[in-house]
């Protein structure tokens, strides 16, 4: 029987690169095309180190050759994504890493990531590729938002809780440089970034209002970057509702028991970043102190918090074992 | 004329090491004694890369010597601190960089600092010395408990909204490894703690109680180890009390313009661990999202949190100006 | 048909942690044992984060199972793998990747591994573990000794020129942290390491005697300690002897081609340790300026420098294909 | 008296902030003009950090300032200094920071800088700014071509055995990304450079000639980029000469003894960049197997490679003491 066929655009980005690695090691499918600005006309082992012998084409060659593919993702800036998705997405299944489709609200998408949206009727139609929190909506689905890194520590953290609390959400959230994109920025040299943590978009970040459609509530939210390559710990705080103790907060956190890519740790300070880089995996934690509860949550951003979570939702969209490509042997040190 | 002559008990600790470095170029003091077990009958020179022939005494014969000198400085365990300071302090003027009298309250000693207090009577003698907040306490002082790292950089972002919120505190703080003292454990091995963050303590750090006795309220407060030698930011959360606005927090923010170690910020992003490193200062910005007010505040753990501080109060003890010593030149990278 | 067994005897080291994630996901083998005094009683999966419900078994214990597996693999200290395989080699395959039966010549033992070897009959029947020079002496092989992080490095350099140059080899190579083995030292602490690079051991590793058992000549060999976790880069210099010129040592790398773990570079410049992380592989390249030629070589000192080194090896051993259970997504960053 | 006037050129660069420091702190100088096109109109003081209300004046503007000063210095790139130098060496002394005016042969250029040399009388007329080894000729003088970072730490470890040895030199040499200059690349991001090690120009960095302009004789040299901000380590080897002994290799190093920023360690594994960091220090140690010696150098690239000797120069050339401005207090961890 055929595999389904797979194009990635925006394939030589760090998420990019991450996504070629896993669909062309993946048994269910067959990466087709990779399309590159950047990279074009070189093949995939040369660039990206990873044993294929594909060649990057240019965009436009790769937006029309991922036309015929049974499923695209894409990997580029939002901004690209808005332009590319209506054209693919009556012809093949869309997965888009992008934040281009996650926010329902298209008038939210000025502030939040600097151009009109024009197209609301896609948005209305996209699916939230959450699949812990939103496994249902995801099978069988045509154009699925993958989503934000920030987002999907914090919300699978969070979801659990939402009947359980009071007020608002406070989270600080740090992320390795690997978040921003592969950069050539001052700012993001050895130098500059070595022996350094700071703040960055604080109370102000584009995850934000993504988070808050999908937990509700009342957020605020600080980011932070940190000198590792990769990986996210969020820190989430919350004041639990009257009457409610810490075995509902664990009850309600024992629905991801059954979860194959989430790790419940005994306590906040159990979570860390190191026990899931190059891994699928969400670790979370928490801790109570009166009704003060914390809970910490660990992901690889370029793998639950980008390329490991598209696969996944593809494996939903494609009605193939959620799991399938993502047995990854993570390591540290 | 003599200048005071000074001891330094600890002294091979990252804290000890610190204040040796400080004090050897102090103009304005004589290092007379340093004490450690760990390199007795070394010079500073060798061991430090300090430009010191002093000797490391055994503790026993620095403790001794120590009590002749003009000001004894504490640098460490609070265990210790706790069984010396009693002998020292009628004696010299002391300063204890432990947490072994930062709390009034001797009953709190147990739980956060795992032994019983049996000298409350200098509890209530001790002076907290943070001086941007209590300088008018420290002229003269003969016993000061200096703060700790994380209660240095909380309380300095802190103290100026005591009375502008509502609600309780929450505070988010990363900290080097140079904070957990020099360690020779798996945990503090590079092949550890590279690439990875992780929170520690979350609820219950032993800062924090120093934290709420100094400026009072409700706090929960997590504690993160970060892969950097030196260096604290702390990000703190709070809620502006009804009819507070963002004129009124820069206002009570103003009150630190004349502080020589304090730097203003233009906002919470713009405060960075690297622009403090290897100074006294403490650099502090602010943003706020409708009510939600968002306060950032770096320093070096071992200068402004432990040994640039120790020697702040060691001048205004000694009645010296109070920078004196401490015009360091930071430098990043 | 049932797989062979395996036992892991010191598995909680790195080496023997990165084994045990080999072996466990190796489809060709059973592992069946892992020892360690350090995890005794616990899970795979709970101390390694390696999907697997095996429980370590206390030194005594596990030695008495391996006795009755198809192979057992001993990460362990020379000294212990000295008293224990000779306990083992006549009922089951051993490779052991220690130092203990590298060298041919007993009495070179007391200078560079610090003890008496008593079983000079074993240093002579035992294999020395490096298949892309020694893969005909393997097949079958009853005691392998698995190579040294760096010898590995240095002879895969050296190796091919073995005839073609004059005078003494000159090698500098680093190496990260995990070299060392898991270490609860204040020398391999975060606080030290980082910012840092040293020399240790120079002129006199213990690599060294091997180095040149293997290829040969005179040698000089600096170690040196660098701020990362993983990997080592060799830089190795030879003189070309009179008459041979580029293209003569370009058709001795040539040799290589077919070798699936190792890569060939187009310079010295081109062989970076990010490309070879995570996996068995070597990259060498080579830049020649008159009649000085540099050879570069990256490893992962815990996969080509150790635990893949020795499954590549067992299955040799084992008459499996040699790359089974080897086909590692390195990643970087 | 008033002070002698110094101008900066480049002096937003690493080296150029560096040098700014410490001229701001210099006490028998007077920093007077800063300039910079990336900073221009902005404060020392909030672009460096450093205490100074100076501004950054545009290129050409502080060119034009800086004739009027009693000493100019160029951190700017070579072709820069090329063109600036002639129009500056007949109005103040001259210490230049670049490459331009080290070689004395005026053809070398091409090759090793890119660029075609206009002035070969002032490469006869420039000093070569080493001051352990050329200290006669610094005194007064007006022009003076400040070392490169590469070849000060080894020419202070080759020079002493300039007679004791037969055979080329072999240097592998690591620096920290500082020593590329202040950049915007990905290839100096942290995600790249962070857990890399890689060799870059092997056997044909521009700092070849001008080592051997310095020792003599042969040399191969492999320059490799690690991860840490600042920090070079160079490992040298050589060959005693016939009849030549340890005896006599500690006896030419003992002309060091009296050096004020040259530390002599026991061995070649005693030197560490950490011992070095933010000092203008040289350390150097030596270790011998048979007739093979090995020294290790270690400096800050920024301090003793670059700014800090510039310094150093700039006191010798202006008739103070040596060491004035340079007491710094290095500090690690």
């Amino acid at each position: 029987m055929q595999r389904p066929t797979i194009a990635v655009l925006g394939a030589s980005g760090y998420a990019g690169v991450e996504l070629t690695r896993l669909l062309v090691l993946h048994p269910g499918v067959e990466l087709q095309v990779v399309g590159s600005d950047r990279w074009m006309d070189e093949t995939v082992a040369a660039k990206a180190g990873i044993p294929s012998e594909l060649r990057y084409l240019a965009p436009d060659r790769a937006l029309e050759h991922a036309a015929t593919c049974s499923a695209v993702l894409l990997a580029t800036p939002a901004e690209i994504s808005h332009a590319w998705v209506p054209q693919l997405v009556d012809r093949a299944i869309v997965i888009d890493l992008s934040g281009a489709f996650r926010l329902r609200d298209a008038t939210a998408y000025p502030k939040h990531y600097g151009f009109e949206h024009h197209a609301p009727e896609l948005l209305a139609r996209a699916r939230y590729g959450l699949p812990e929190l939103r496994r249902g909506e995801l099978a069988g689905a045509r154009l699925i938002a993958n989503p934000g890194c920030y987002a999907t520590a914090i919300q699978l953290a969070l979801a659990p809780l939402a009947k359980l609390v009071t007020g608002r959400w406070v989270v600080d959230a740090v992320s390795g440089v690997t978040g921003a994109g592969r950069k050539a920025t001052e700012e993001m040299s050895f130098a500059e970034v070595a022996g350094d943590v700071r703040a960055y978009r604080a109370l102000r970040h584009q995850h934000l209002p993504e988070i808050v459609q999908g937990v509700g509530g009342d957020l605020a939210f600080v980011a932070h970057l940190v000198p590792i390559a990769r990986g996210i710990l969020a820190t989430c705080h919350a004041e639990l509702a009257p009457g409610v103790d810490g075995a509902r907060v664990a009850s309600a956190f024992d629905a991801y028991l059954r979860e194959p890519f989430i790790e419940l740790e005994a306590s906040a300070d159990d979570v860390a970043i190191k026990d899931v880089v190059g891994t699928n995996r969400c670790a979370l934690g928490w801790s109570l102190a009166g009704r003060h509860l914390v809970v910490t949550s660990a992901i690889d951003n370029l793998v639950k918090g980008a390329a490991g979570q598209a696969v996944q939702n593809l494996n939903l969209a494609l009605g193939l074992p959620e799991t399938m490509g993502l047995t990854l042997r993570g390591f540290h040190p």
